[in-house]
């Protein structure tokens, strides 16, 4: 959820004086356009890490709108009176009508999640609050509320820094208590509840929107960009059609929201693509973990477990040198290697999960995916192979369905493996050049190669949707194939480890 | 949830010859189609209390359509085996492929109900299995699969009575284990449990259906009609438009699927409509019970908490009378009755259920609310003041506001006022005749009588859908006054001293 947000975002002073001019006036326009027609209120949730800027860029938005028309809202810790009434009539009472635009500061979520990191609360507790908050957040919609929440982050090392930064200016000492470093040394806590708060709540009607807040300029922009496009994706309704259409925007509003990085930098393009190691390294290093697998294949307690291994990439990426460095590790009995193609007539005839069910592993066992359940929102998302609504509903379709796994003890290892462009034309000639290797060089190749922007954005979304705590995404930087297999190899075994 | 289930509903032998024959040929007709059209599966869920008929309705359905395309599969207690895999994983091995039908005789309900019912597992815990049943069940729809569930629900006494008579006959004797005993004691406890998780799950795409399992013909012939009526809402779809169309189904498919009960009984038909009290004894219980009410009004318990009173009813039916008598008992400055007529031009511009939360009563208050937040799935949906959509997901949203309020220590209460038709129009007339009462009838109200049988369906829903264990609904013979005001004081006490 988070991994798009540690990037080092950063705005020039350049672009951000260009930029904010014909923001200001088009948020202006849109907020009148919006007040005029009236048929929809705007609720903006502001939330996230403490030093993020969610007070500064409040501040900006209503310096940027006509203040007189935003109702902004802040919520603090329940009072006495408050704890013996409902605890969500305060938010219905804040919220805004029609035609206007509403934010709240501190919101919903910002109880379950501070108590579950206090430990105040128990895992199941707070996922009755997470659905509490879906049900609530799907009648708001419904009733064509569009709600944009932002979560404003900052890693572990930049919120030390900004506190500090804080600390030391006397004008702004006054603003870190010791209460906020006490908190501060329950960051990872707060880290993993946030993390699965956002992901089950990042739902069609309303995703979650994770801006990184080191740079000013960066966050500020961004949300004001974003809030532009949702206002102006509302206002294009036509009101005569406002009953039909509002619920039909509600189910697939999300797109407007989800814009890739307004500087550019995505996790993909973030990677270190020159990492290399040398065949004398890589011969001696590779050994070392075979063996290392080998012996936690064997390991008692993973005759009670299994193991899932998930590989995904851009064609010619390495995927099938990467898995045969694995399975020379494994006795041939325990393991499965299932190439995923287009679906036979019989997996046609089921939901579309049903052919990855059907290869789950066996306890003591290793099922291994080249290409995966991951297709729906990549390739079948890119080419069009399913509707909009089917991609959109499978990331918490497939993050369900790894919870189940991970739940009933199977380890889940999931790898994209990254190549430039440059690296695959390279490695597209050497293919078509070498007799044997012909064969895995087609036309479908060469016409997948010509949408590379699209697919890096659908892997983008992909990372930011579904590297959960119980199964995060290893990102391999794939150009040179000695460091790629190393680092899949290392990562597996580092994972069972961890999970034996 | 049960209500509908304890009317002691009946089909006599010669209607059964009657129908079987037909049911039988369109069934068969319906199943053939189905395997032709091949763009949906059907899954049928048959769950519910011991002895209710669910192994002699599964048998039944076997022989009246073609068994070779209907795969039948029962699931017992988790394997050791399947203990170390996801516990899904069985369900999704026998998933129906599309064209078929697939019965699961026990599901993915059980073990959650079960083991909560013997303390097993917490309540937040069952939660947390509900929810992954919600989104399990919601993916099943949008991939276009019908799901169509069965609760076989007896009442305490009749399972009694049908676990004694299995008993008794030494051939059927071996059925019933001392097992079956054992969980009987638990009843309460399991109706308690099942009533939360079907009212749970009972959504839009994938509505419980409960049928009362005392009468063999009348079980059988619901189970089979309600079943060709969804299964026929399927075929019907041009499979050109499959797409497009099947979302669309999915959401609102709950309606071929929800019809009254085949032999015409309902909760409000089988009130009975003659019980009335004397004057003399009315006036001596009114005054007892308004100073008991009063008393528990003034209970110290109560400072923390609220109190909110919905009454409802057929127009004349006499909820103004009934709340004076309420009123009546209590201190002016502590209770607050609210009108409920179209929403002013403020509550508008809002989410529909706005305009109620904003009239929750302070601690140690009343509100009386003369006509609801139930008026959604009332006059709006008889009305057409709304969308069948917006109607059909009240009934979650209501239960989910009514949760919230019971949680937060709000007694709740409701009544429904029932009058039968000649008593309506009696005053009616009354009401014309006399010169202060004539502002009270309207055009409006000779209309809406109209639509009596369309009032009736919808008020029977709202009771099945809506009278939970937190927030149940008292329904009131109201042919006579004295009768009505003396059971709802008295219901009203009694609700209080039980939460206080």
């Amino acid at each position: 959820m988070f991994e798009s947000a540690e990037l080092g975002h950063k705005i020039d002073k350049e672009t951000w004086e260009k930029e904010v001019p014909g923001l200001r006036e088009a948020l202006l326009d849109a907020q009148y356009n919006l007040l005029q027609k009236k048929h929809n209120a705007v609720l903006v949730l502001v939330a996230g890490v403490e030093g993020a800027g969610k007070g500064e860029t409040v501040n900006l938005l209503n310096e940027w709108m006509d203040p007189r028309h935003i109702r902004t809202q802040a919520f603090g810790p329940l009072t006495e009176a408050e704890q013996l009434q409902p605890h969500m009539l305060r938010f219905w009472r804040a919220l805004p009508p029609k035609g206007r635009i509403g934010i709240f500061f501190g919101s919903w979520y910002t109880q379950p999640i501070i108590n579950r990191t206090m430990g105040e609360i128990s895992r199941a507790k707070l996922d009755q609050h997470i659905e509490e908050i879906r049900h609530f957040e799907r009648m708001l919609a419904q009733e064509g509320v569009l709600l944009v929440k932002f979560w404003f982050h900052l890693s572990k090392k930049a919120q030390k820094k900004r506190m500090t930064e804080i600390e030391k200016n006397p004008e702004t000492r006054w603003r870190v208590t010791k209460h906020d470093w006490e908190f501060f040394k329950l960051y990872d806590k707060f880290y993993k509840v946030s993390d699965h708060v956002l992901r089950e709540t990042s739902t069609g009607e309303a995703p979650w929107i994770v801006v990184e807040g080191v740079d000013h300029r960066y966050r500020g922009l961004t949300v004001g960009k974003l809030l532009l496009a949702g206002i102006r994706d509302r206002i294009t309704e036509a009101p005569a059609q406002k009953g039909k259409k509002a619920v039909a925007k509600a189910v697939s509003h999300a797109p407007p929201l989800l814009q890739p990085a307004i500087d550019g930098k995505n996790v993909l393009a973030s990677l270190d693509y020159t990492r290399a190691v040398s065949k004398k390294k890589y011969e001696k290093d590779l050994e070392k973990w075979q063996r290392e697998l080998n012996l936690l294949s064997r390991h008692p307690k993973f005759r009670e477990r299994s193991c899932v291994c998930v590989f995904e990439g851009q064609d010619a990426a390495g995927k099938g040198g990467a898995i045969r460095r694995i399975t020379q590790a494994l006795d041939a009995r325990f393991y499965n290697v299932i190439p995923v193609a287009a679906p036979t007539e019989e997996e046609r005839a089921q939901p579309y999960l049903w052919r990855f069910w059907r290869h789950l592993p066996q306890p003591g066992n290793f099922t291994i995916f080249d290409r995966s359940y991951y297709g729906r929102v990549l390739v079948e998302r890119v080419e069009k192979f399913c509707r909009e609504e089917d991609w959109l509903r499978a990331y918490a379709e497939i993050n369900d369905f790894e919870e189940q796994l991970d739940r009933s003890g199977i380890i889940l290892a999931k790898y994209w493996l990254a190549i430039t462009q440059e690296e695959q034309l390279k490695r597209f000639k050497e293919r078509e050049k070498t007799g044997y290797k012909r064969f895995k060089i087609t036309e479908e190749d060469w016409r997948n190669r010509k949408q590379w922007p699209e697919y890096e954005r659908a892997v983008c979304d992909m990372v930011d949707r579904t590297s959960t705590d119980i199964a995060p995404w290893t990102l391999v930087e794939a150009n040179d194939k000695y460091h790629t297999r190393l680092k899949i190899i290392k990562t597996l075994c580092a994972r069972m480890e961890e999970k034996l």
